[in-house]
């Protein structure tokens, strides 16, 4: 195999926020878009600076056979302080970010992190890996005293696709490879690993196995997981390699140990992957409904119906609204099927009509303002879904809270879930800012039992005190997910800011058995401290 | 919900061999199969009785609190004293089974699991959990002295489907339920589990969820890890219970750990399974091949398309002569295709055009014996599916080794891997008993990535040491298997048998983290001994 071409490099990665910097958002996008929330600020809070940190020397040095692979520029270890959560921006745009690791260490190859986790395990440093830095629930970020130093691994340096079989249709990949990085090796091969996250420019193979990313399809095979023929894992106590397998009954997966483990048990640095042949065809449709409830009952039906969209999102009204979908009342149904073997424009009429059998109108059925235009209303959710983290930035700039939060639920659970974390959250930030707050749902994936809605909650801040804010409201929401016993985590991992609510999920006898699994891997208890376990 | 009716229970279930005593082929059929096999007995060796067996007092008794749950009656206990495997019969028909449980136990609840475990941990009683009882591994056999006495906990009097979720598609089952009494209990819901295993009548979804069965289907979802929302498992430390979920990405999943636990870490008691719509499409085909590779590419394709048949069955000669699908030297491809929602024979006949596109012939493409018709074909591989264990089982009572195993393997690897497992596992059974053998291979499911082949033996036997010869023959395929890395097992599971494979396949950081879970879980290490771990 050739290796990766260089990539250009002439972006640059924001180091408090999320993406390129040049995608930000100006002092006047900003201002603009605090003019439409009550209770922000009149202008936008400065982009905050590494220099205007504190940032001490570190407290430990690596050995010279490593420190070739080691940084401990202020810059370097800033950009590895903290995940891009709303707490991280508003941390970073006060000068007060999480704990700045010590190191930030690259290794290039498997050795290389065997070697680091010996040296860090003899000297009670903390290793916290790290490979986009995308995480939204304190994943990356060290937090306690109970290490001598704090050492980020950054993978991103292991980014090659290192074999391919075509005719078996998977790849070796390192686990370091961005989104776009891995697709680009791909792609003359004429496949795809088809899995596009939200944060895919800015997420890792290896992040993605780490935390059991959801990928971008609605229906069918979209986790991860299911993807994962093998993986080598290095542990304090050795590496992990599975065997490349389409499918074993040999004992409980070793593979599904380690996928969610989120660096608390080993350093992902590998995995074969099962990829499929790019699609040839798609077809897209908008679905407006007046009534959501009726959106929710034909969403269902398309989940448990053998349509499998790829896409299959249901925008409530305010989320449709927000995103350019819809200009009134509806919610908006995003429909989109795709193939690589066969026209679907079949699927996509049967689900239309399916839709419309629950109410729904399709922007051609009623001429124009009536619903919205198939090719407007994807477009603009489109667009608006991968501009959305940027903007989200834009918005803590100007004092707002703006974050996300989603989860999962069996279907006889929804509705209530969604009008309860609508209406316990709002009424937390109106009581809490005095402004009345915005808290939009979104259904993310659909499956034949259930759906996971992702909410946006859009409030004024409070001064100097978003963190604690955010921290109350996202209580509010974890007591209604918990009541609903819907998962604290659909996609974003558990982190460091599930954790109360991991722990009240995941069962007891679980809960030892992954502590024992600790203790064998990670004796001395270096990776990833304070991660779904300790 | 009302609970489920009576059973028939006119039929009685060998307490040695497969299935129901009625279904046993008789002493001339038996004979009339040893005559085509060189090197086996001229009469079939007699059924063993349980009154032949020495059975002794238990060394234990029950305390009266738990008294009610116990039996200690020789019959029931010489039945739970093995699985089905050619060794356990063969074992039987010479009056030595494996070691006798002292007692055995139907506890009716989950707290009557819980304080037989309670018990058995304070006496250091072994608990081997016992569904159907149809391990082909010694998944339900004791060996070795180091407990003081053997309890088979036997679940099948927790059989019932306690609440279905009819708009949710799912059901709360406990694990004691066999197969056709679990779907007699769904039908009048409209839905199914639609897991059909081979040994669909004689095992429970206990046993499916604790070895990670297989399911009939050949294609998309059929393993029954896709179909747990959530399990309940009692365990020494305590009961686990996970919610119910239609996903999660909050830390590696609990469930996925008691996937496959064998026993081993919990007795599982019962899950929230998804269900589906009854199929009311299907259409079926045989396509016959001349080129056994040429089909192997056929297959692949069809794996790799949209087209998702539910059964893709690839018969070698050998096998297809066996079952009657074919009578030429052919091998037959087996087609299937349902659906609860269109019709499917659009897709059956672009599965057939793509598998004439690699030289298959259909039946009615060219004239009667020139390839199977497809109802002949069809219908008779499927009876002989059926009825192949109880075959399986008066070939052995004429003296042969009569036995099957089965892999998966990447596509790169399937085909030398067939041919080696062929020629040597065949080498070595003529080199052993002096005849030539039969080893036959089918593709049971088949993935984008890769197939499961499942092997067939037939052999002469040798006198009295027909475990040991297996034993050699079964060493034999294991060192093809490892060679090409493929997994010791698709779906059979690990067992006892299988334990050498399983600790060169598995990873041993991973073998590290399951033993210290299993300490944690199981501190008396009363769980299954010898299975997994330990």
């Amino acid at each position: 195999m050739d290796g990766p071409t260089a990539q250009p490099t002439l972006r640059t990665r924001s180091w408090w926020g999320w993406g390129w910097t040049d995608a930000h958002p100006d002092d006047a996008e900003c201002a603009a878009m605090g003019a439409l929330l009550p209770g922000t600020l009149a202008r936008p809070l400065p982009v905050p600076a590494v220099r205007d940190l504190r940032i001490g020397s570190p407290a430990v040095e690596p050995p010279a056979s490593l420190a070739r692979l080691v940084s401990a520029e202020p810059a370097d270890r800033a950009a590895h302080s903290m995940g891009k959560a709303y707490r991280d921006v508003v941390r970073a745009l006060r000068g007060q970010p999480g704990r700045i690791p010590d190191l930030v260490a690259r290794p290039v190859d498997e050795q290389g992190v065997a070697d680091l986790l010996d040296w860090a395990g003899e000297r009670a440093v903390a290793v916290v890996p790290y490979g986009g830095g995308s995480s939204v629930t304190g994943g990356v970020e060290y937090r306690g005293d109970a290490h001598r130093a704090v050492l980020s691994l950054d993978l991103t340096a292991m980014r090659r696709v290192l074999e391919v079989d075509t005719e078996g249709r998977a790849a070796r990949i390192q686990a370091g490879a961005l989104g776009p990085d891995l697709e680009r090796q791909l792609r003359p091969h004429g496949l795809t690993l088809r899995h596009f996250p939200q944060s895919f420019e800015f997420s890792t193979l290896g992040g993605w196995l780490a935390t059991r990313a959801g990928g971008h399809y609605a229906t069918g095979r979209t986790h991860i997981d299911d993807f994962v023929q093998s993986m080598n894992v290095v542990t304090p106590a050795g590496t992990s390699s599975s065997w490349r397998l389409p499918a074993s009954g040999a004992g409980p997966s070793p593979d599904r140990l380690f996928l969610g483990s989120e660096g608390a048990l080993g350093v992902i640095t590998e995995a074969w992957m099962r990829l499929q042949e790019r699609p040839r065809h798609k077809a897209s449709a908008a679905v407006a409904f007046t009534d959501f409830h009726a959106a929710l009952r034909a969403v269902r039906e398309l989940a448990q119906s053998d349509l499998a969209p790829a896409n299959c999102r249901l925008l409530d009204p305010g989320e449709a609204a927000l995103s350019g979908a819809a200009g009134d009342d509806s919610s908006v149904l995003v429909l989109g099927f795709e193939s690589a073997g066969e026209p679907v424009d079949g699927r996509l009429a049967r689900a239309v009509e399916l839709a419309r059998s629950h109410g729904g109108r399709r922007g051609p059925d009623r001429g124009p303002g009536a619903a919205p235009a198939d090719d407007a209303a994807v477009g603009a959710w489109r667009a608006a879904f991968l501009r959305m983290p940027y903007l989200r930035d834009g918005l803590v700039r100007m004092g707002a809270v703006a974050e996300t939060f989603e989860t999962a639920a069996t279907w006889d659970r929804v509705p209530a879930l969604i009008e309860e974390v609508r209406a316990e959250v709002g009424a937390a930030a109106l009581k809490a800012t005095g402004h009345p707050a915005t808290v939009n749902c979104r259904l993310t994936h659909v499956y034949p039992d259930g759906a996971a809605p992702y909410f946006t909650v859009l409030a004024a801040g409070r001064a100097g005190d978003g963190v604690a804010l955010w921290d109350d409201l996202k209580a509010v929401a974890g007591e209604v997910l918990h009541r609903h016993r819907a998962t604290i985590t659909h996609h974003h991992a558990v982190g460091r800011d599930h954790r109360p609510g991991y722990d009240r999920q995941r069962p007891e006898p679980f809960a030892l058995a992954l502590t024992a699994a600790k203790s064998a891997l990670d004796p001395n208890g270096i990776l990833n401290p304070g991660v779904l376990v300790g």
